[in-house]
């Protein structure tokens, strides 16, 4: 049950406790506050209140969950299978949008149903979640290798530094390593590519200006962050080579759910001739839906409008930016059509936003291959 | 030098001392704070610092700031028209992007120069701010009028509530009285019109959170704050009918410089066949320019986006969002170029976003006619 690699990871088993250990994502960058996650309804609060967010550790956080489910299970009366399926069904309901935490825990659940013992159920399934954490690992660190060749082509016509905007927080933190829209990024970087980033703070939860501004500092790649109205101006200033952002769930068809705001991006990239690329590990694909505005977009607290989380005097505090009585409205993501994106990064290689090229990477898995 | 009306103005004349007095909206939503310029430094900072904001108010508080700095004349040594001078330049380099600034101020130099003695040029100054005060309120009030027709029309054809999106606030509180892209609001609504309003939070100094909201409720008018990032999945889904924004600096062909993030949402509405309409007085036109990227456009302190301003435990606070060491850009406005735009709603009645259409509006200032 080690770690396979030195990297820091959002979600691990701890090896002293046994227990399900996350990095409360709420609290950075101004504290790093670790929690574990020792029963389903922890699982579920911190899928739901966001102490992990991304696409890819959200599936990796719901197979740890279905672990959780199985160590949690009353006993091994032979109705262990009804009691996970049913803790899992309440796991898959955390959060509507990202498709891989029903992706992630219908896989365990398909595993756990060839184990006919309890104990047998919970070694698969913590086998089982080390091992999607660590193919989404593995599958961020291939789309970091196949954006690199994206970045250095820009690098080498521009001959100079490479401007990258991205929008929330698609890196390590939202996924288990290297991230997804940031793997070309950090690849980049690593091999001495001169790279800059516009970080979009993203509101209302400013995962970019708290998670992908800490992510890059801590790793030294040079980045700016600017407010979510920024990007259309830099981009007609010429300010901005290429953009790169994450998304909970892409179509077959290359319809794009991601955090709110991604769609006005794609949008300035477009009237500006600017390349807008979505990286994604297959897990992200949705291989059954052909129209993004079918996705269902989640709708969270007003709250989380109203108020903006802040450090002031020695601690964090939510502080009332609107009138107390004004309504808010908070859609937490939305959908950029296909025509809007240049292309997908996937651990099988680029492809073009259309099913026939989604197709030809992944054959088995399009609804019109296998 | 009594008020004309009995409505709420942003800046006016202290019956009891004379002073210019000012409402500080860096304060509101939480706190009605009033300031008072006595100083030039006073006006400059007032205008520098956000006390007061929005084209129209902006021009308003130069044309005061003038009278402020004939009342601080040292001395009527027949240097005071230098010295008024001096002054107005300084007042007029306090913020670069409204032209309304430098318009009001010019056209009280002109005034004033045809004033011998210093008392009558003192005089003259108060005179014209008030002159220009109401003015503004006109204009406003007319914009109003030729706005509510645009909104009944669409009310007649969708029986039902119309849903006006807009960003930052062109209230009252950014002009004198009915504000730019309020003025239709406001009009509809007290014509018995069912609106509702999308209100932009636009970030990073929440104009819209704090003072659009803050100004709608107060009227009673049906609104609700939204991210800046929400306004093009609202428009996929067909819930904005339209969208009025106001402008700091609108070019004779057309192109707007309005806050920042302005682009975004015309792009969104083009993408969805939303009307996107500006609504501005004439004096926010410039007549000189006819290029939007020209516009200057202002950049201000990085600290405006790592610390956001809110209410908690009693009092105002600057909690900070970002990792202390990250670097942030903070580019006050953006320009839309005059294709996005359908209409400019002007106290002279509505015209299609080009020269010529402009130039029919206003035959006497437009660089062709007169």
């Amino acid at each position: 049950m080690k770690k396979k690699s030195d990297r820091l990871r959002p979600i691990w088993l701890d090896e002293d406790s046994g227990n399900v250990r996350i990095i409360d994502q709420r609290r950075l960058p101004h504290d790093y506050v670790t929690v574990d996650l020792k029963t389903v309804d922890d699982v579920i609060e911190a899928i739901k209140e966001m102490y992990v967010r991304g696409a890819p550790l959200i599936g990796a956080t719901g197979a740890f969950g279905v672990y959780v489910a199985a160590l949690t299970c009353p006993g091994d009366h032979g109705d262990a299978a009804a009691f996970i399926l049913q803790e899992s069904e309440r796991i898959k309901a955390a959060r509507p949008t990202a498709v891989n935490l029903a992706w992630a825990v219908d896989r365990a659940l398909s595993v756990l149903e060839t184990q006919k013992s309890l104990a047998d159920k919970i070694l698969a399934a913590v086998n089982l979640a080390i091992q999607i954490s660590d193919e989404e690992a593995e599958n961020c660190r291939k789309i970091g290798e196949y954006g690199l060749a994206l970045v250095a082509e820009i690098s080498r016509k521009k001959n100079g530094v490479v401007n990258i905007l991205t929008h929330c927080n698609a890196g390590w933190l939202a996924c288990v390593e290297y991230g997804t829209a940031t793997a070309p990024i950090y690849a980049a970087f690593d091999q001495g590519i001169d790279v800059h980033v516009w970080v979009d703070e993203t509101r209302p939860l400013n995962q970019g200006a708290r998670l992908t501004a800490w992510e890059l500092g801590k790793h030294g790649v040079a980045h700016t962050v600017i407010p979510d109205n920024t990007g259309g101006l830099l981009m007609r200033r010429g300010m901005v080579d290429m953009v790169i952002v994450g998304t909970d769930r892409t179509t077959w068809t290359g319809d794009v759910a991601n955090k709110i705001g991604t769609y006005l991006k794609a949008l300035a990239a477009r009237d500006n001739d600017v390349p807008f690329y979505v990286a994604l590990p297959s897990s992200t694909f949705d291989w059954e839906l052909a129209d993004g505005d079918m996705i269902p977009i989640e709708e969270r607290s007003p709250d989380e409008i109203r108020y903006v989380r802040g450090f002031e005097g020695g601690r964090e505090r939510d502080v009332l930016i609107t009138p107390k009585e004004s309504p808010c409205a908070n859609f937490a993501f939305d959908v950029t059509p296909a025509r809007l994106v240049t292309g997908f990064i996937t651990e099988q290689g680029v492809c073009a936003a259309d099913p026939s090229d989604i197709q030809r990477l992944f054959p088995e898995k399009s609804p019109f291959g296998g």
